[in-house]
């Protein structure tokens, strides 16, 4: 791969070197079946211990409280599943909102299909749900909320904390489950703090590598399994573990940057890249003020989002036309936004990582710059 | 990791140099978001499309009839999960045996639990499933026959193909789904041929990395998915595709040996053994004679399973005191064998792969005589 300006991080990262190294020393020196008996399997048992702890950790949880999962969605499903199996008799509203990744929405459309009352609510036009419409959806009915804590699409940081204080005074039977994909590694996130019952995130998010995420159980919650299989993880979620990865994702956790420096850093980055975006006249900036950073919306209206990201690829700067996660649907997010459909259609996010410079920014404002001479001209 | 001797390659294989290779490619220079529309993300789309094929051909199969998972208990999962409930309007029964890997039994549990009829078939003392059994238990009410090829624990080959023709002749409404995890380039396999229409293997036992399955679907066949998300795999298995392991497990095709020549060799091998084995007088073979070689099942009457792994373990030899996959749990293979309970407590797994050597059965011969002077003496 050319050098290249690689601005589409909430897509997925660059595994780090210390990713990729850890990955190697499971293939090459510890690649054992962590169920053998024998010491060639209990070497590899230790991967899962060490990581469990550098996972817990991060989220000031316990290591016994980690799930290893093949990835962000396979955690999602796990938890909305087992979240609404186990507790189906106590209720029959789940309460979610607009904006979150389809593996939530989808997961919970199942139920919907089933019988069960989804009561999604809509963010207001800064990207957030409103923490009256939440007091208002739960009730003493509700088994699930999950709501996202960073939106993937335009950064807004989502009122999760709040929710798990609803649940609580409303005196719900509710489980509360929080996709952290986009917020893990780059927000503190500290779990007995924020009130969650289940909490998810992934490895490619924060330069680990694809195929491993994570499901974060409150030890004392009960959820039903997902699949069934040779007794593993406690049966939470059975299956060989994915030790090379495993090591991966323990790798990334240990590269990670301090998160308050690192925040800090980026936000110095993103106002960089929102005020030379602004600069140049044409562009607009989606992302609400009160964003996470590391993702930032915006739009060049005229130039419809695919044609720009294309342009920009052909000079060598990778952005997204909205998530990564499927191609071609439409933006549920920025609609919800209640943004114009021309600026919607122009829209692109731009997501950073700890190895983004301001010249990254330069470029690909030279680059806009020249996108929209050509391609308005044309 | 010191010099070993590894016979335990059913639990798992150590990862072959084209396997790392591969890994180590899609992590530093291919590591994009397949979904992702500009070209880092089509550059890593190509690793899925490469892998299909190879996938493909091993078994005679079309390319988008493959499908990535995170394992064989993922894939066995979706196999048996979507296939009951795509069909349960047309029948209550399911059909399986008894010698089926956990993940199997287990997931069809989950519908015996529902209220479905289970047929759990028991192995004759070959250990394979009797033709006449399947002729019997299948009936116009069944809608899932799940049988696996090869058996992990003592490696007989099971009569998939016949259930197909009973399936067809009794115009039962069933999907055939084969646990391929054991003969996946082991042996000859043609999904066509066996007439199955959903069939899963593993990466991790062809000297591939672990966290990668694959699930072949028939193109005709129609089946709802476990998880839910963001479209990927056309919805049958959606998250982001984990690209180093499906280049790994590319690699690892792409490096298998001649499957004939190679059973020859092991064939040659694993009756070296048994040679070897009965030769020392203490020895008993569990494995019947028409098993694959891959797998030889063994007794050392008098010396408990663990007590021997554990020697041989001190001594640098790892092998298997039953299947890896779930640790202390009795084995329903060798129970059904009908043998003493004596030798099934005394049993060991040796399992062998394209690595192993006649010098490491000798070995193997020279401590197993070692551990029965010492601990029949102690």
């Amino acid at each position: 791969m050319k050098q290249i300006i690689y601005l589409d991080n909430s897509a997925t990262t660059k595994p780090c070197k210390e990713a990729i190294d850890s990955i190697n020393t499971a293939l090459t020196e510890n690649w054992g079946n962590p169920s053998s008996l024998h010491s060639v399997g209990i070497s590899a048992e230790e991967i899962l211990n060490s990581c469990r702890e550098a996972c817990a950790k991060v989220i000031s949880a316990r290591s016994d409280e980690i799930f290893f999962t093949s990835g962000g969605t396979e955690a999602n499903n796990i938890a909305i599943n087992g979240a609404v199996l186990s507790r189906m008799k106590r209720g029959n509203r789940i309460v979610t909102t607009e904006i979150e990744h389809p593996s939530v929405l989808e997961a919970i459309k199942v139920f919907k299909d089933k019988g069960l009352e989804v009561v999604t609510l809509k963010p207001d036009s800064n990207g957030c749900v409103c923490e009256q419409d939440i007091l208002e959806a739960v009730n003493e009915k509700t088994i699930l909320v999950s709501i996202m804590l960073v939106n993937n699409e335009i950064g807004t940081i989502q009122p999760v904390k709040y929710a798990s204080k609803v649940i609580k005074e409303k005196n719900a039977p509710a489980l509360l489950h929080c996709d952290a994909v986009q917020a893990f590694g780059k927000m503190s996130i500290n779990v007995c703090d924020l009130g969650v019952d289940l909490l998810t995130f992934s490895g490619h998010k924060i330069h680990g590598p694809k195929g491993i995420g994570v499901l974060y159980k409150k030890k004392s919650v009960h959820i039903l399994p997902l699949t069934f299989g040779g007794g593993q993880q406690n049966s939470i979620r059975p299956g060989t573990e994915p030790t090379p990865l495993i090591a991966g994702l323990e790798g990334a956790i240990k590269a990670l940057p301090d998160t308050a420096s690192q925040q800090k850093i980026i936000g110095e980055l993103c106002e960089y890249a929102k005020a030379s975006l602004l600069n140049t006249g044409f562009a607009e900036i989606n992302s609400p003020k009160n964003a996470l950073p590391y993702v930032l919306n915006i739009s060049v209206p005229g130039i419809r989002s695919e044609t720009l990201l294309h342009f920009l690829d052909s000079k060598g700067i990778f952005v997204s036309s909205g998530s990564a996660c499927a191609k071609g649907s439409l933006s549920p997010t920025l609609t919800a936004l209640g943004l114009s459909s021309k600026r919607i259609d122009s829209a692109l996010r731009i997501s950073f990582s700890r190895f983004n410079t301001k010249e990254d920014v330069d470029t690909l404002i030279e680059e806009l710059k020249n996108a929209v001479t050509k391609l308005k001209r044309s």
